[in-house]
C-alpha cells in the first residue's frame, strides 16, 4: 500500500508494464484460425533464443520442473543411465526427478560452488565402454549457488569421449538472460520456463529438442502423455496444440520475443544483465563478503549467492527484509540453507533498482549487526553502474 | 479494433474485469511468509466449491488434461484395469492418457448423446468378482456433446455392485458452474481447472483427492514426478509449493471464489448457468434444431452442442461466423466433426450477452442458407430471459 | 458481476482493451525531454482528424463542456453578439454557457428533430448589416435528438449573407466518428473530446482553432485563464505544457489516433459508424417507432433518439433496461425527457453487439407492454448486417 | 524495457497497482441511478481529508490549476482585491491566475525559502481600514521551494487584524500527504488535484469550499460556467453532475480514499510522508549541500527543493539522470531555475524506493563531478530510515 518495491529473487521476475499489458487480455479462441499467427513467430523466436536452426521447440503448459520431466521422459525409457552432476539444489532435484521416473542416474557429487565438472563427465563417460549412459545432465545455471557452469566444455568433455550420450541442459535461469548456444554447443534437451528470462508469468514450460532427441523420442519407453513431445510437434505443426493453450502466455511471450530480439538485441541483453549483476558483485566485496561461486568465471548473472558472515543465519536476513522492508531475497537452499542468501538480478532492472536492493540488504544487515558500513556496498555498485552507464536506459512504456 | 465480442467457446470463458485486475499483479515472493495467507483460504475454498470436507485439494501450474494425469497417476499403478463410459471426444481422450500411462482400460461404448451409463457399469462391476477393476473413469460433462453424466447414479452403481473400485470423476467443464457433490456422490477423484467455471486464464489443474484416494497413493506405482500429490501435499502443509506456483492463477483463484462463494454463492451461480443455457435451448427449438443430448435431463448448463441440418457443415458454420461477425463458437469434434457445433454458455454472461451470441449464429446460419427465420430463436431466448428475469444484473465493477 | 455488457450510452463509449491497456500507464515526468515526442504526432493526428492544415489544435483537461467554454472565451469579449440555433438540449447548453460568460445570444429556435437550419441563419445574417453577431454557433450532432446538422450548408449561409462571423461547432459527439471537415467547410472553431469518436476516458477537451480565430485570440476580452489558448499554445510550441497535462489521455489518444488514422482509415470508421447506426433505425423502423430525427438525411450515426409510443415513459423504460438486464441506454433530454430514449451507437461496437442492445430493449419493452414482437427489431438489424458484413470483424487484440 | 524507475518529482505520483486497477475500469453510464452510490462516499471522504465537516466538496475535471480557478471565479466579482504572498512559482502563477480574471491583487513579495509571512499579512489587512481586500491567498505546500507555510499563523493573522476577507488555501501539494485543517484553520477556499496525494492520475480538481464561500458564490460577479459551483453543487445534491463526470477518477478516488482513510488512516500517512523526507534530507546534509527552504519547521514532507553548489547547473544534472539513469526529478523553478533541483517524495514510496531515488543522484553529480562522496547519502538516509523502521512496509497487491 505504502509503495512497491521490486523482487530480488532469483526468478519470477518483476514484469514489465508492456508484459504485464500483453498477458492481461481478454479470451480469445485458441482453436480460432488465427492461433497459428500467435503461435508461429513465437516458436520462431524461441529458436533464435535457444540459438538453434534445427531443433523442435515444445511449449507446454506448467513450471520448469514439468520441462524437466517432458524432456526426460520423452526421451528415454525406464532402466536408463544417465549422468549428472550434483552441485546445487537444483541439479539435486532434477536427479531425484530421474529417479522418480525409473532412469539409474549416475551422480557426480561436485562441491556446491562449482559448476559441472567436465573433466570428471569425461572420465565417466570415457569409462563407460558399453554406452551404458544415454544422457548427460547439466544444470547451466545453478540458481541454488548462483553458478553459471561451461557448457561448452561439456560438450567438449562429451566429445573427447567419444560418446554417443545426449546433453540435457537445465536452462530455466539462465536462457534469454545469459548466452546459451543450443547447436554450437550441441545441446539435445534445453529446458526453460516462462518466469525468468522472458519475464512472464509462472506457467510455461519451453523445450528446445534436437533432432538426435526426437530420434529418441521414438522409441523412449517412458510413459507419458501430458507431456507428450508427439502429440505437442503433431498439433503444433497444424497450426494447433493438443489440449487447451496457455494463451495469455503465448501472447506475452510474442511481446518477450519482440522486445528481446528485435528491439533490445540478446547482445544487449546478455550485457545488461552482466552489467546489472557485476554491480551487486562489487558491492558484495565492499561488504567483504564471499559468493558461493567458487571463482570469477562461475559467477552467475542472473543470481547472487552470498555467504553471510559466521555466526549469522541467513535466513534471519531475508526475513527481516521482508518483514521491515517490504523487499523479497532468496532464502539459501538445501547445503546453502541458513548460510547463504541469494539476489536475484535478471530480467527487467535498472542500476537504480539494483541500489535499492543493495541499499536493503545493508539496512537489513546493519540490523542485525552484521560487520558492515551503511552505503558501502551501495557506493561500490554505484560507482560501477556509473562507469559504465552508457546510453540512457529508459523509454515511455 | 472494431469492437469485441464475448466468445461462446465452452471454456476458456469471458474473464470478468475484476478476475482480469486480479490476474494482473506485479511479481510478488512466492517463498515469503504470507504465501501461505493466499494459499490457505484458496484450498478451503476450492474444498466448498467441491463440496467436500474430507479431501485434499491440490493445484498444478498445467491444463485439466494434466489433472487427469495426476489423479491417474498418483493412484494407480502400470498393468491395473480402469472401467470407463466412451461417449465423447473428452471421455475418449482420458481413455487414451491412461492407455499411454500403461493402464488397462475396459471400454463401455455409449452413443454420443448419452451420459455415463450407470446400468452398463454395474453391470461391468458385478461381473469382475475378483475386483481387476481399480477405478472406474466417468466425465462429468461432457464437453464435445453437451451431455452432463448422473454421477449420483454411478456411485449407486458401484454401490449396488459393491465393487470397491475408486470413481473418478473430469469435472473439468462443470465445477463451479453445475452442482458437483464430492462426498455425497463418492467421488474419489474429482478434476477442473481454472479457466471454466473459475473464470480465469488457462494455467492451473485442479484435483480433490478422497481419504480413499490418498490412501491409494501411496502403493501407486505409475512414475511420477511433476504431478506428484505427495510433493504437493507435503509442501502445501508447510504453507508452501513443491516449485515455483502460478502465484497469478492463485490470486485469481482468491477472488473468484470470494464471487462464487461469498457474494453470489454457488446455488445462485448454477441457477444462472441452468437460465443462460436454458435460454440458449429455446433458440435452438425455435430453429428446428437437435440437440446432441438425446434428452432434456441430459442437457449440459455449460455448453450446447447442436446437429446441423443434412448437408450442412458445422465448421463453416463455425469458421464463416468467426471471419464474418468475429465470433468465436466451438466446432464439433470426433464424432461430431462437422455434424454439429457447439455454443459455450458458461462463467461470465448476461442474458444480453447470450442473446448477441444467439443473433450472431442466425445471421451466419441465414448466410449459409440454412433453413432458419432470422430472430426467431432471439426470440424464444428473449421470451425466456424476460420472464425468468428477476434481479439486477450487473453492478459497477 | 455475472457477466459485462456493452454500454449503449451516446458516449462515454465502450473502451476497446487496447486503448485500456494505453491508458493504463505508470507515471512518467511530464517535464522529460522526451515528453514532447508524445504530444507532436498527438497534435498532428489530431488535425489530420479535423481535416485541418492550418489550424492549431489545443488539448485541455477537461469536458466537452470546457472545450466550448474555451473556445467562446479565447475569441470574444463580453457583450458580444452570437448567433445560435437551438434544436436540443446540448445546443441549449452551450447557448447557456455564452450567457454566463456575458454574450448576447441570438437564437434561432428550432423545432428540436430538425439540424441547423442554414435559411434561418442566412436570413439573421443578412439583416445583421452592422456585423454585430461575431460567431455562429452550430451543433454538428445534437446529442438529445440524433440529429446531425448540415455544417456545409451552414457555411454556404454564411457566406451567401457575406457575413464575416466566426463559425463555431460543437463537433463532440460526431467528431471522429463522422466526417467533418474544419478547412472546407471553414469552421473557426472545432470542439470535442475524449469520451466519445475517439474511446477514451473522460477528460480531455480538443479545440481546433483557425488562424482567424488565432487572430480575434488576440483581441478576445473575456476574461479566461485555464483555459486561455495563448499559455496552451506557447507552452505546446516548446514542447511542453503550461500545467500539469493529462498524460494518460494523451498516451490513449496517441493510441486512437493510430487505430482510426493508421488502421483502419477514417472513410472505413464513418462508413462502420454508418452501418451500426442503420442496422438500429432498421430495428426501430420494425418496431414501429420513430425516431427524433425528421428526416432521413438528418440522422445521427452515433446516436439514435427514439420515442415511445404515446402513453409510456422512456425514463421507465431506461430504467428497466438498467435494472432488469443490466444494461445502459440514454434517456431523454430536455424536451425529449420521458418521451424518447436514446441508443448509443459510436465508437468500439461490433454488428453483435449493436444486436444484444437491440434485443435487450426488445425485452424492457415487452415487460413493459409495448406493442412490439420480440426479435422484430433484431430480425431487421440482422438482415442489415448480413447483407453489409462484408470483412472480417475482429483481430486478436 | 530494461526496467522501470520510480518517479521523484513533485507530482503525479507514482501510482499503486490498486488504484491503477481501480482506475482501468470499463465504461459504466455515468446516469445510472448508482452513480450516487460512487458519488456521495467519495464526497464524504474528501471532507475527512479536508477535515471539514462544514464545507462542500466539489470535483472538477481539470487540473489543479482549474481549482485555483474555480475557487475565485465562484466567490469573487472582477475588481475585487485579493492579497497574495509570492514566495514560489505556484505562488506567482496563483497571483498571475487572478489577474487574468480582473481581480486586483495587493502582492506581498516574500523570498523564496520562506512561507506566508502571517506577520506581514496582518499588518497589511489591519492597513486595509475599509475592507477592500475580499481574500487572502495562501500557498500551502510551496512546490517550487519545498517550504511548508504554517496556515494555522496565517488564520490567527487574519483574526488578529479583525478582518473578514475569506482564506484561500493552494494545498494542491500537500492535501492527502500533509496535515490540513480546513474548519480548525478557517480556510474558506481549499484547492487541491488527484495527481498528488490521491495518487491517482492528473484530471480532477477538487475544491473545499467553506459556508461562508458559498454565501460569496451568491453575489460573485466573475463570469463562469464551466467551473460554476452553483451547477456542480446542483447537481451533486441529485446525485449527479452538470456534464459528463471523469468517473475513472471517481472510481479511482474512492480506491484511494479507502486505503488513507480506512486502511493506513490519516495520521499514519502523514506520519510517512515525514520519514520520507527526513530521510531525504539526511541525504542532503550529508551532501554538504543545502535545501531551498530557509529553516527546518519550514520544510515540505511532500518534496525537496535542493541548492545545487555555485558553478553547478541543476537542469544539467535533472536533465543528466534522465538521460544517463532513466530517472526523473524537477528542475528548478522561477527564481530556482538552474540553482535548485527538487526531489519529490510524495505518495507511494517505500524507504527503498527513497534510496534509488538519492542513489541515483549521487551517481549523476559524481558524474557531473559534484564534489560530493559516494553513499554518503545514502549511508545517511539508511540511518535515518533503519532507526524508525517499525512495521512491515508491504502486503500483497
Amino acid at each position: 500500500m505504502q509503495g512497491q518495491n521490486p523482487v530480488f529473487i532469483p526468478g519470477p521476475t518483476n514484469i514489465p508494464d508492456r508484459l504485464r499489458h500483453a498477458m492481461n487480455m481478454q479470451t480469445l479462441d485458441h482453436r480460432a484460425p488465427d492461433f497459428v499467427d500467435l503461435l508461429t513467430p513465437v516458436r520462431a523466436g524461441l529458436k533464435k533464443v535457444l540459438k538453434t536452426e534445427t531443433a523442435e521447440v515444445v511449449t507446454f503448459p506448467g513450471s520448469g520442473t514439468g520441462g524437466w520431466e517432458a524432456a526426460v521422459s520423452n526421451t528415454l525409457s525406464p532402466g536408463d543411465t544417465v549422468l549428472a552432476a550434483r552441485y546445487g539444489m537444483f541439479s539435486h532435484r532434477w536427479i531425484e526427478l530421474c529417479q522418480r521416473l525409473g532412469l539409474t542416474v549416475q551422480v557426480i557429487e561436485t562441491p556446491w560452488g562449482e559448476g559441472a565438472p567436465a573433466d570428471r563427465i569425461e572420465e565417466a563417460l570415457a569409462a563407460d565402454k558399453g554406452h551404458a549412459i544415454k544422457a548427460v545432465l547439466a544444470t547451466h545455471n545453478e540458481t541454488a549457488t548462483g553458478v553459471r557452469s561451461d557448457i561448452a566444455a561439456v560438450r567438449r568433455a562429451m566429445d573427447a569421449a567419444g560418446h554417443p550420450a545426449m546433453l540435457y541442459v537445465d536452462g530455466v535461469s539462465s536462457i534469454a538472460s545469459m548466452d546459451f548456444r543450443m547447436d554450437e554447443w550441441g545441446v539435445d534437451l534445453a529446458v526453460t520456463g516462462s518466469q525468468k528470462g522472458f519475464m512472464l508469468y509462472t506457467g510455461m514450460a519451453i523445450v528446445g529438442v534436437s533432432r538426435k532427441a526426437l530420434q529418441a523420442m521414438e522409441t523412449a519407453a517412458c510413459p507419458r502423455a501430458y507431456f507428450d513431445f508427439r502429440d505437442m510437434i503433431g498439433a503444433n505443426a497444424k497450426g494447433g496444440y493438443p489440449y487447451t493453450p496457455p494463451l495469455q502466455l503465448l501472447f506475452g511471450l510474442g511481446e518477450s520475443l519482440k522486445m528481446l530480439l528485435d528491439e533490445e538485441g540478446l547482445d544487449a541483453v546478455f550485457a545488461r544483465h552482466h552489467r546489472m549483476a557485476e554491480g551487486v558483485r562489487r558491492a558484495v566485496a565492499a561488504w567483504g563478503m564471499k559468493l558461493c561461486a567458487n571463482r570469477p568465471e562461475l559467477c552467475s548473472d542472473t543470481v547472487s549467492a552470498i555467504y553471510v558472515p559466521e555466526g549469522f543465519k541467513s535466513d534471519a536476513l531475508v526475513n527481516h527484509a521482508f518483514r521491515t522492508y517490504g523487499m523479497s531475497f532468496g532464502v539459501g537452499l538445501g547445503e546453502m540453507a541458513g548460510r547463504a542468501f541469494r539476489i536475484g538480478h535478471l530480467g527487467s532492472l535498472t542500476p537504480s533498482m539494483a541500489l535499492s536492493g543493495i541499499a536493503t540488504v545493508e539496512m537489513a544487515m546493519a540490523d542485525l549487526n552484521y560487520p558492515i558500513t551503511l552505503g558501502a556496498g551501495v557506493a561500490a555498485a554505484q560507482d560501477y553502474y556509473r562507469t559504465t552507464a552508457g546510453v540512457p536506459q529508459q523509454k515511455a512504456a
